[in-house]
């Protein structure tokens, strides 16, 4: 396996064979390690001392089911902290088949406003080409991708960035291709789109035409396990086929937050939209089986995917609007907007996927823009208008592209959804505390994903929890943190975890696909082990640039101001946020 | 003396005598005592949990020259850290006068956008009574102070807020009347007015009529040490009549930094401005004598200062344009804007003081905006069309008034010279190389008063040390920041410093004073101790609100680029930088 380092200084690259103390590590584990080690903490995050760094997990490339993922790490212009971010597409796949372990961008070039993009090629060895690519800018990615498949054939899978990056955002996200080369799949959170465009890079354009896939030490192994994991898979009701996110996609959890009182409301002001039946998973699915004229599953994002969780909204004419509305891209642009207009949602989806937006961060920030004054809750022309207006760069634009932390400093908002400067994600802290938990105390600022305890608190995966309680909470956050940490490097998409958690061999199936891989003999206990050493480092730098313990805190008002329906405030005491890593 | 705490939940208020534990506390000691004890480290600084804080100097209200100054303190909008800003103002002496230890806000109204003032006057002890204000919002300050001399009477003193403040801004002052009940002087650094704003106060007009005036212990004592400040500030070079800062101003500084190479010139990429001499405290006297015809020397900003250091910038017609221009605002304003139009810099003085932002961050931040772009350097009608943005609340003006630091990171500038979100002022920290310490190191933000060491390293007082080395200067700024945070707690301007270092007896003057005011018998020993107490109270704030001593460096461009003419960095090692507190 290689290390691709590209230095934009002068724009030159190096392949050398992957460093020793490397060996082990892919996905997350990877990006955090390497940005750990060599980013200085203490840097401008858009400044030519930052490093974005690309890596596959483990089991990218391979035929393990819903593996396809690719981290994206650096040190964020959000958080100002380390910050992986990932999505599924075929690129990911492709690096690994071109055994690219790491893809390192350096550097800064002198020119300002000039942009290039690379090619990867496989010749014996991955060769990087470079392109000139400051006329792809000043427009959005729709209107450009298209020519990179033109250009370099059908057979390529393509990353790049959009007008949001190029801004200079702090949301604005890295974007892959789907399995319609459409550029759809984000790695969206914490401004890495913007770290990618001060490198002044736009694309990195990738053909493993001749590559030779990625090795596999134990292939009988590896093979079990792959068949222990498409089992689980398959079973699961969460995950099988024309289960609950292959009909309904992720938005069939705006239905149940909303019953649980979870589902933030107007820039976290309730816990219950009374428009969520407007724009659940449900109300998708139906509304497409009207428009279309007969029941529409969903589509898988990158190759090998048995999931299938991504959905198609079609407007009345039956032509597609945006493809796919996220439960969460659904709930920040509809339920805590206080929009529930379903075909406004999704034009609100394609509008940030267009201009290279991160979803959630765009949602929480107009509602913080409406908590203000700016347009009032529920004005969906108002709110297109301001994704636009984000677009073009106006001052309003950019305040918002700032994100909503910025947007609440520059309006003197004191309601802010954030911590350690990224907005919260669709599930509101003060109903749901695990989840609350993980917030405060990851690495990465507010994020679901890394531990996601919706999966016991309210889906009742492994068994069902109090969601209300703070109890036993710090505890169950941290093993979802660890865990996470690991499946973040495997390659799989991380809703495999509610059928691995629920079905034990699921779970065995994960750690025998890796050790198929790699030629190891990793137990549980190595794989909880390595998540947590993956988070160790991740602590380290951040308590380098400055983001301690005094940082892993909810906003203010959410310790104050109770909650509606249930009245609760997030009453998790400052020991057992701090027990999540001192106990790690 | 009393604490008269004032609480705007309910508009009620409570005097009491002052608490035993603060009785030998006074200016910036108290403010900073208080908030450190009182108000939550990680509260929303607009949030009703946030207090602010006025406290008077030990000496302010008695004939101690030079000596009516007025500390603010809160949790500050622009650093998230503890603040304590202070101005010259009879308001001072006449808070001392009513024997008014502490003046302490609290709370925060229902009513958004809803405005009072209080009136405090004496009837035996402080009474306090609450008038609407509403209607003076939304207006520049100059239109509404008139006002309440109007309604209150001559004899008051006022304290206000301006529509930076209403706006929520982190750039945003207190501001106090000068000697021709003008409000032109600031607590001005770290978003104070804002705090004030948010708590819906907008005057606060004391009226000392039957008050019983500052108690002295031992008056003889007390005069002892006044006469020897009196007799050191009118010996030394520096602050006698016709001295430098009585002649020129402090603008005296520009020619003098701009020689040493040390003027931070548009946006910190050079220390030497080629206008320099355009905007010099020497061109404002021969360009006043021109247009006025005749020396005008400069007058004090409060009753008994014998310095009188505060110009007046006339127009063609001989008419006011400002007063005072200071050097911080001829510099951040003019210098580091590309600006040499002496009229155009009086100018946008002038706006600051109307629209109540601090000159510091206003200059450096358009300066931001002149380096992303926003308007050229040296464009000086662009920049007063963005102060009147700012003042308006335009997406914009928001930008700006939110500072520096936000600033560059809306637009995505890698060059923004702040340390703790607070912008740098006149100094550049690689040709001076302890001042810098003192910008890193400071629990203010970056902040030159916080810790001098100008005088010596620029203009030989206590002796000349070599302004790029620096060898010694940890210790030089830790000494003056403890001395500094005493002078800050006297009552006294820091302008005396300039004598009382070089004069052995003005220094023991100011310790006579103090202990002839409190009956004490403090010595120079005791006076470091509590200067090093209050920088120690100060900083456990900031460290329990997560600024940490990754917070005490200074910005990476500042240790990469050298900057010309000397082309040096910023090359003191963090070991130095952490030794300033870690051996306090």
């Amino acid at each position: 396996m290689f290390f691709v380092r590209v230095n934009m200084n002068d724009r030159t690259y190096q392949v050398t064979e992957t460093p020793p103390e490397y060996r082990h590590l892919a996905g997350r584990g990877l990006t955090s390690t390497l940005v750990a080690n060599e980013v200085p903490p203490l840097c401008h995050p858009l400044g030519p001392n930052n490093k974005l760094v690309f890596a596959a997990g483990f089991l990218s490339g391979t035929s393990a089911p819903t593996s396809a993922r690719i981290s994206v790490g650096a040190k964020s212009p959000l958080t100002g902290g380390i910050k992986e971010a990932n999505a599924g597409t075929s690129w990911a796949a492709d690096l690994a088949a071109m055994n690219i372990q790491a893809l390192i961008i350096e550097g800064q070039p002198k020119e300002k406003g000039a942009y290039w993009g690379i090619t990867i090629t496989w010749e014996g060895k991955p060769k990087v080409e470079f392109f000139e690519s400051t006329q792809y800018t000043g427009k959005v990615l729709p209107d450009v991708y298209p020519a990179m498949y033109e250009k370099y054939g059908d057979k390529i899978s393509v990353c790049g960035v959009g007008m949001a990056a190029e801004h200079g955002y702090g949301n604005s996200g890295v974007v892959f291709n789907d399995m319609h080369k459409r550029p759809t799949r984000y790695a969206g959170r914490g401004g890495m789109g913007a770290v990618m465009a001060s490198k002044g890079l736009k694309f990195i354009v990738l053909n493993r035409m001749g590559a030779p896939g990625m090795p596999i030490v134990d292939k009988a192994l590896f093979e079990e396990g792959r068949k222990k994991m498409i089992d689980a898979l398959r079973t699961h009701a969460i995950t099988k086929p024309k289960g609950a996110l292959n009909t309904y996609g992720t938005a069939v959890l705006i239905n149940i937050m909303n019953e649980a009182g979870g589902l933030p409301t107007r820039n976290f002001s309730s816990g219950r939209f009374e428009g969520a039946p407007r724009i659940a998973g449900e109300a998708i699915f139906e509304t497409n089986k009207k428009r279309k004229g007969e029941e529409i599953y969903n589509h898988a994002c990158s190759p090998g995917c048995i999931i299938q969780c991504s959905n198609t909204i079609f407007d009345e004419k039956g032509d597609e609007i945006t493809s796919c509305l996220e439960y969460e891209s659904d709930w920040s642009l509809g339920a805590d907007c206080g929009i529930d207009n379903l075909d406004d949602v999704a034009q609100l989806n394609a509008l940030c996927n267009a201009y290279g937006l991160d979803t959630i961060e765009t949602g929480t920030t107009i509602a913080v823009a409406m908590e203000a004054g700016v347009i009032p809750f529920g004005d969906s022309k108002g709110a297109i208008n301001l994704v636009h207006e984000m677009g073009k760069g106006t001052p309003i634009g950019r305040i918002l592209g700032a994100g909503a932390a910025t947007t609440g400093r520059v309006y003197g908002v004191t309601r802010v959804p954030v911590v350690k400067g990224q907005a919260m994600p669709a599930y509101e802290p003060r109903a749901v505390k695990g989840i609350g938990i993980t917030y405060a105390t990851t690495t990465m600022g507010a994020d679901h994903t890394a531990g996601y305890t919706i999966a016991p608190e309210i889906l009742g995966v492994m068994g069902k929890q109090d969601p209300l309680s703070p109890e036993g909470k710090a505890a169950l956050s941290r093993a979802f943190q660890a865990t996470t940490a690991f499946i973040d490097s495997s390659g799989h998409c991380l809703f495999i975890a509610f059928a691995i958690l629920d079905i034990a061999s699921g779970y065995q199936g994960m750690i025998d696909e890796v050790n198929g891989v790699l030629g190891t003999s990793w137990t549980a206990d190595d794989i909880l082990k390595q998540g947590a050493e993956i988070l160790k480092a991740e602590r380290r730098f951040n308590e380098a640039a400055g983001i301690g313990k005094e940082a892993d805190r909810m906003p203010e008002f959410m310790k104050t101001e109770p909650l509606p329906p249930h009245n609760n405030v997030f009453d998790v005491p400052d020991a057992a946020l701090d027990s999540v890593f001192a106990e790690l």
